[in-house]
């Protein structure tokens, strides 16, 4: 599994602007090959996270060349005044996962 | 769902070294009750994630109060000269999920 997040710092008092166009936005990563979930996390300090999981690195980077992507970014303008600074992207990989059922991955 | 996310800088070198105390560390997650996810991520410059997802808050903070907590935490001296400082704890609501079957949390 891999892991994109990308980190938002929100302007003071514009925390649940900023959600709602999260919640309006329309979203296409159900049709996108290898996607397996995405979550937008809030802090309590006006820090948001949005957080994608993938089967694998190339599921992500196909989807970042789609046109789903595209389509999906171009709703961006909804942004100015929101955002206090560029957001920070941070990828990862899952070296072990477990569940209430077991380990998923990483297992020995 | 309430994910913490504790952040961990490693000692450069060390990075596997890090990832086999994981692997090999007895977890007793999956018998605690409202526990939804864990993930260790790993980044490439040496960042690790340990990214716990919950039911609800509620959840998590049973769980820090728990025995099984407390015998997780009891194997921590292995970490000695691998982790390059205090790892960092951060909190978060879920205020959106959503999975390739739809959107789970935080739908209009």
């Amino acid at each position: 599994m891999f892991v994109a997040m990308n980190v938002f710092q929100i302007v003071s008092g514009k925390e649940d602007e900023f959600e709602r166009i999260w919640r309006e936005r329309e979203t296409h990563l159900h049709e996108v090959p290898g996607f397996v979930q995405f979550a937008l996390l809030r802090a309590e300090d006006g820090e948001f996270i949005s957080h994608t999981a993938w089967q694998d690195r190339a599921a992500f980077v196909a989807w970042t060349e789609s046109e789903q992507f595209g389509r999906g970014h171009r709703q961006g303008g909804a942004m100015e005044g929101i955002l206090a600074g560029h957001p920070q992207l941070r990828t990862y990989e899952a070296v072990i996962v477990d569940t209430p059922a077991g380990r998923t991955v990483g297992a020995l």
